[in-house]
């Protein structure tokens, strides 16, 4: 079986033939039809961000059909369409309970199975992984999988559990963007482009696309933004305050860097807000002026769409389905998984949004 | 007629001779009645932030009774009693129309009447002020006097005007704390003690008081915190983590120093919020980790409670009528203007929380 296995940070993934254990109680064993590369993916690739875990099987956005049960499985049988979830929950703790399973507090974030252990192996050697959609099956907990019905396009819908998820989540779970307001969104790959859709369902008025390549801001116009601005040309921070007389409800920083959080701060009016959506490097600080918070602003961090999966990846499905949810016109190529470097090659150049993995 | 006037940072404050020029177009003059002396005026006097002009009458805590009005005063007679509220308000503009006054867009912060001048004077010279109630007599606008009813009590409700609107607003109109949700105050001073009452009141299950000063934490109970912690004896961190099993929903940050906000923060768990409350010094920053920030967590500011004062004043006023809101216990001594540095060497060395400055 092939999969993509980062060992450390480096110019290149390796593709390599690796083994896959059988589902254990709880698990399922699922066959990707379709994942989405994602910057994320790339983060890990330059060191950006560490894996708690490695080596590891790459890829935690995806979608597929499922092979094969293991026992005690009480929601998912062989044959049904899944798309994945990054967030393992346990259904449980008062998080759960409370319908905020990506803050389970029994799993929380992990690279191992819930018991601590690896199914991918090389020979003798654990590999570990997140969710693992840059490979031909892989095994996940049982909650890490939402059905979805059978006639759902598998490689459009694979862009819920990261891209979409993550963008709409922000604007509509975590920052509770309502009609009327304003925002501005600063970085409009894959998951900012999701941000600038879920502020046009959520109603937003003026949303303001910043990024550096003219094509997304282009792709940005087509989901829903009323002004672009690129950086490189007009000063962003002029621009904002002049586009809406005095600064945005909300500006949403979708790239991970600190100093476009602090820039995007700066956007912000009195009662604004400001929404972390981009994953910063470990260790990385952003410095904020305390008097200029005080004065009812905020900032907070939004973590994978702030999401219940099970019940939000429907209502997004079918926001897609409705034609309201724009997939289609994000994905900007197919490419079998043996071409993930050149995928990510694209990304970084800019030529693509978000090219789907294929498998066999 | 006597008022309290700040120069220039320095040990001690003039009580001096000056005069009020009449209430002009939409004015009113009030005739102090009471006057609470708060950290923050204390904040000026040592320099920790800067007043937008200078010279100025202190004093931003008060009630009085009107003694006159100006042309054109809609909502105010002679007669009235009224508590002052710290922010001017347009009753015009988009934040005032949809009920946010405190961040009025015409007149924001400011330390000169509505049209840029003073009505105090001393010889030629023009002494400005916020609300000037450190001052047998001062001019505002209309805006900035509350009518309350007759029977009110100046002396207890005067507190309303900061202390308790800062203090109940922060946690009821800003942060909007739940019951059943658990909360953390650093800080036990006048506005502190007035979060913890906040929260009891909006029916937080566990409220955790921490301040060096054990008599304002016999406070803190008093007022309905149910832990107290004294970071010269325990760590604060981890005791909130032993406390509340791993941090809290709420952190308020009641002082205004960086690193008390920067520590308040490391006590929020996923989903958590870090309000500030007390007032930062001109320029100073704080920094925070951005990956900790990015899964679900929140700092905010909270200036004044985030107040409508013509609403919520008359019902803080109905708590502390019908016993639900405690002021009398916040009252730690009554002094005649001319006593107003031996106050604030009682605010300072801990023995009063809040001191009433009273008029002849």
């Amino acid at each position: 079986m092939k999969a993509a296995v980062f060992y450390k940070p480096g110019p290149k993934i390796s593709i390599e033939e690796i083994s896959l254990e059988k589902p254990k109680k709880g698990e399922v064993l699922v066959k990707l039809a379709a994942a989405g590369v994602c910057h994320s993916d790339y983060s890990f690739m330059i060191g950006h961000y560490s894996p708690t875990k490695a080596p590891f099987v790459m890829g935690h956005e995806g979608a597929g059909i499922i092979s094969e049960v293991g026992e005690d499985v009480l929601t998912a049988k062989p044959g049904d369409k899944v798309i994945f979830s990054m967030d393992s929950m346990c259904g449980k703790c008062t998080n759960c309970s409370r319908g905020n399973p990506t803050m389970c507090l029994t799993y929380g974030r992990t690279f191992t199975m819930p018991d601590g252990t690896a199914r991918f192996k090389k020979g003798n050697q654990d590999i570990y992984h997140m969710v693992g959609t840059f490979s031909e099956y892989t095994v996940v907990p049982e909650d890490q999988v939402i059905i979805v019905p059978n006639n759902t396009p598998l490689d459009k819908a694979c862009t819920i559990s990261c891209a979409v998820v993550t963008g709409v989540g922000a604007v509509v779970n975590r920052a509770k963007v309502q009609v009327g307001e304003t925002a501005a969104v600063f970085g409009c790959g894959g998951v900012g482009l999701n941000v600038i859709q879920g502020c046009s369902i959520a109603g937003a008025t003026q949303i303001i696309a910043v990024d550096n390549v003219e094509s997304k801001l282009n792709m940005a116009l087509k989901m829903g933004a009323t002004h672009i601005i690129n950086p490189t040309k007009d000063d962003p921070v002029q621009a904002i305050m002049d586009i809406t007389s005095g600064g945005v409800d909300y500006a949403f920083e979708v790239v991970g860097s600190t100093s476009l959080i602090e820039l995007a701060f700066s956007t912000i009016k009195r009662g604004g807000t400001t929404v972390i959506v981009g994953v910063p490097a470990t260790n990385s600080k952003i410095t904020i002026d305390a008097p200029t918070l005080l004065f009812d602003r905020t900032i907070m961090g939004s973590l994978h769409g702030n999401a219940n999966p099970r019940v939000d990846f429907l209502w997004m499905l079918d926001l897609y389905n409705t034609g309201k949810l724009k997939i289609d016109e994000l994905i900007t190529g197919y490419r079998p998984l043996n071409e993930l470097n050149e995928a990510f090659d694209d990304l970084i150049s800019g030529k693509s949004i978000r090219t789907i993995l294929t498998f066999e």
